[in-house]
């Protein structure tokens, strides 16, 4: 491929819009162009990109006899009403009607169609298990698009559908995906991420992790033990704290705290540390607008997802009104209105001597002992895990919390879809069972993404070999010498029929703009052909990531790039 | 792969909705599976099968430089807007508003999106002629669906768009593109595949081209000259018809016809024959209502697509009231109302001696003289080509009238979507001009049905090798046979290991059943080995289409299959 001849533009300037690096140098390099909001065109260096990034994904999938199919994009609303999910996913799921007023859907995930294509197929227990993916359009209409291909509403997934006859069998192919998904992101160039125990949410299942390319500029937040390696997303990492209460156990004493309505301005006032105190937060769900009051630790944060998963409902953060009975700026545990639902973090088991509101303005109590004053609580794990907090795992204080990029995930979905769609079938026991699904996703795009944002200085991306746009780029700085012309062309000729894959710049260009847009492509090895080099009978040879630069002799040039493309492709 | 483990369901009833063969045998074979109206989901073997076909479009399209792209299936009105598509085009295009309210459609193709990346990239002369390319989603909301994939609603197309400084260079870019669509469909396995001139109807060009697989359950009709060549689709073949007057031209004379409404009722009272009668088609405008007056040879039929093409807005068949001045059943050239628009077809030219309507009721005249009596009459062509026509270019008798399958196109698009959407370039001599755009379109699946199609027998698709779902197919009959077991175990993994593409079936199951899936598979190399074979040492090679069938020794058999395949791919 001939530079000069490459569709798309590169500019110098940063868009002032990009707020990660990927996305500013995607725009810059000529990867994308925006068509709407969330929705992108990718220009042929990210198509290759994207390309050999479903390949590997392909082969992967293959290897753990996956059998590629292709759902459509364009549903019908029908079997997503038979799963349920057509009225309990929100606006995200975009819904229309077709020319006969038909209702239909856009795909944002494919499990009613993976049911809908297997469920006359597999009705006996000899067909089992098998596994069924795709890498397909995709839409999602995201509220907030971000980070260009981070975040988008159209984009192009894979996802795999696995049915078994039993939690186990599910359990070992789990393990097995699992497997290739690191196999797959190792060979994309980023074997750095990790997978993380995570909460399911609307997929509806029980296990499930998440692969996580840890970057700054990540939109989720990943507990990790530095100690262990235990690691989980937030709303999946049990919150562990431990108190040790003090001797002596004073009584309760109500105490007068005008306008005083945080308990950071009643601890400062008493002069007791934030975490001898219990905090309450206020929340109404979504369908009553009843109110919930959760109880915990000054110093500690609530987890709405797992207040979420625990009530199995919505909620919001709530309006308090005069009606609700409570007293806000001053709840406490002992004496709360019982129009509300009531609940306990696990933060405030073995608290005793605890500043805490009086359900009454101005009021604070002191003396406040959790197992004494409220023997009858339930307590449970609502809270967020703190930076440095307790590993649930290995118990020590080693936990840092880490932002990631989620580049994909493996769901134990269980019969939630078999069931609610009436897929069965025939036992060797003779009896009609409801067969175990697993799902398994990774969004190429935001691969292709998360690899530039791991892996980029600058100037532009640093792609590894085996998802490179091209394995070879070559600069033929002053194409109009006779003797540069002529020694770059028979390089770029006896490269492409050695099967190397070849950009080839011979543009009557400074060096310096030459070499600016070989950074922003990114590819890994680069050669330079110049009048200078060549009066040494030489070319120089330098890898983007600057772990290299020689000198090779012209005659060695051919042999030297093949081995180097094929060494680089290996690691 | 193993076939026991093939996910699709084969049954040996042809499904009574199927009208052409290739939907019965893709419904019956385990292909496909209707989702909606007009939209599929493909299983493992079509996949497999399509994949290839991508791959053979892919590499053609790279060789006449071709950049592949990716533009979105889903897309802001507002580029359709400044195309004027969004107003022009019918319910068949999708248009709904995302959650924001903002207007969106599905693409069906993307001459919008092609010159919306490209336009601020192409604004110098240097940066042409390119090409981009895509493979991708498309969905048109077909009224009627019919036939398996041959005509759906969500379909994958390879949809192309080359942009040019010159007419020139588009067509010689045109021409290069148009031998490329010759390799493909040959290489697909359908050399047969024909290009036809066509009419562009929406697309809004001047010269295009369709490739027709012709088969008499195709949809379109074709014009063929089997003497020269020749070949148009019906829309863009013109008619020719030579009239030889009678030496004498009697006068006109209008006789009493009462109760004969048409024109062969007429011809068989005065007995003479219908090529002596002119005859009136009459239409409404679709604006405005207003009647046009088509007069013809009594023996030709109005071609809808010339006439609307010529008036250059939509037509509808008449309603005639009494208002109209127009006299249904007796409508003639002379003396016919002012009110309507009147047109001639080139088969009236050259006539004397004619039937027509006298425009009274229960009248109609004789002794009509096309050049005598209306000598003011312009001449276009209307009419439909008929089975043993005049061809066009050669002009003898040799037009034969066919039907196909379009299973592409390309068309000289010129300035209608550069234009319409402001793109322009800075020419050499510093002028700013419009770019000259081509598109080149092929449908994935439909090729692969058509294939199917052109290429069966009552038992399957016969898959050519070079897009065949696999390669081998080995079936192990009595493979509960130790040797049996051994020696097709071996051969599966020899071939495997040779990286031939194989389809093993071992399942306890009787030779008949056996075959009959094989033969619902289509795959073109079928080796058996069962307990009779190996007594004489030998597996049965057959070829799928039964070119041959041959015992071959066990020990020969790998190298015997993979010289055949390689043999046949070549083909």
């Amino acid at each position: 491929m001939k530079l000069e001849k490459l569709v798309g533009e590169r500019f110098k300037e940063r868009p002032a819009d990009c707020q990660i690096d990927s996305h500013a140098l995607m725009m810059k390099g000529g990867y994308i162009k925006q068509v709407a909001n969330g929705i992108f065109s990718l220009y042929m260096p990210l198509k290759r990109v994207t390309k050999k990034i479903e390949n590997i994904i392909r082969e992967e999938m293959d290897k753990i006899d996956g059998q590629e199919v292709m759902f459509p994009v364009v549903m019908p609303a029908s079997i997503w009403e038979e799963s349920g999910r057509y009225e309990t996913i929100g606006s995200e799921l975009l819904r229309f009607t077709d020319r006969n007023g038909a209702k239909m859907v856009l795909g944002m995930t494919h499990e009613e169609a993976a049911v809908h294509l297997v469920r006359e197929y597999a009705s006996s227990y000899t067909k089992y298990p098998f596994m069924i993916y795709q890498i397909q359009t995709k839409f999602r209409d995201e509220a907030r698009p971000r980070g260009g291909l981070i975040r988008v509403r159209e984009f192009t997934m894979k996802d795999a559908y696995s049915f078994h006859t039993s939690q186990e069998d599910l359990e070992q192919y789990y393990e097995k995906c699992h497997k290739a998904y690191e196999r797959i992101f190792a060979r994309a160039g980023v074997p750095e991420v990790v997978s993380v125990k995570s909460d399911s949410g609307m997929m509806g299942g029980s296990v499930s992790h998440e692969f996580m390319l840890l970057t700054p500029v990540g939109e989720d937040s990943i507990a990790i033990c530095s100690d262990c390696g235990f690691s989980a997303n937030m709303e999946a990492a049990e919150s562990v704290i431990v108190n040790t209460p003090d001797e002596t156990a004073l009584p309760m004493e109500k105490i007068a705290t005008p306008d005083m309505h945080t308990i950071e301005d009643v601890c400062s006032f008493l002069n007791v540390p934030v975490e001898k105190s219990c905090k309450a937060v206020v929340y109404q769900k979504n369908m009553d607008d009843s109110y919930v009051v959760v109880f915990l630790r000054g110093d500690i944060e609530v987890n709405e997802t797992k207040l979420r998963n625990f009530l199995g409902e919505e909620i919001h953060p709530a309006v308090i009104t005069e009606e609700s009975g409570i007293v806000a700026g001053f709840i406490g545990p002992v004496g709360i209105t019982d129009k509300c639902t009531v609940l306990y973090d696990n933060s405030l088991k073995g608290c005793n001597n605890m500043v805490c509101g009086a359900n009454e303005t101005d009021f604070h109590c002191k003396g406040f002992s959790v197992e004494r004053d409220i023997p009858d609580a339930q307590f449970n794990d609502f809270a967020k895990i703190k930076d440095g907090g307790i590993c649930p795992v290995c118990g020590k204080h080693s936990i840092t919390v880490s932002r990631g990029i989620e580049v994909g995930n493996i769901f134990q979905l269980g019969t939630k879809y078999t069931k609610a769609m009436n897929m069965t079938y025939l036992d060797s026991d003779g009896k009609s069972k409801t067969p175990i699904m697993g799902c398994y996703g990774i969004g190429v795009g935001r691969l292709a993404a998360s690899v530039c944002e791991a892996h980029h200085d600058d100037y532009g991306p640093i792609w590894p070999m085996s998802i490179a746009p091209w394995e070879v780029h070559i600069c033929a700085v002053r194409a109009d010498n006779e003797e540069v012309r002529a020694a770059a062309d028979k390089l770029y000729d006896e490269l492409q029929s050695a099967g190397v894959e070849v950009l080839y710049d011979d543009r009557k260009v400074s060096a310096g703009f030459m070499f600016s847009d070989a950074d922003l492509i990114g590819v890994p090895v680069r050669v330079v052909v110049s009048p200078r080099n060549l009066k040494e009978g030489c070319v120089e040879i330098t890898a983007r990531d600057k772990s290299f630069s020689e000198k090779c002799p012209v005659d060695d040039a051919l042999e030297k790039l093949k081995s180097l493309v094929e060494t680089m492709k290996k690691i």
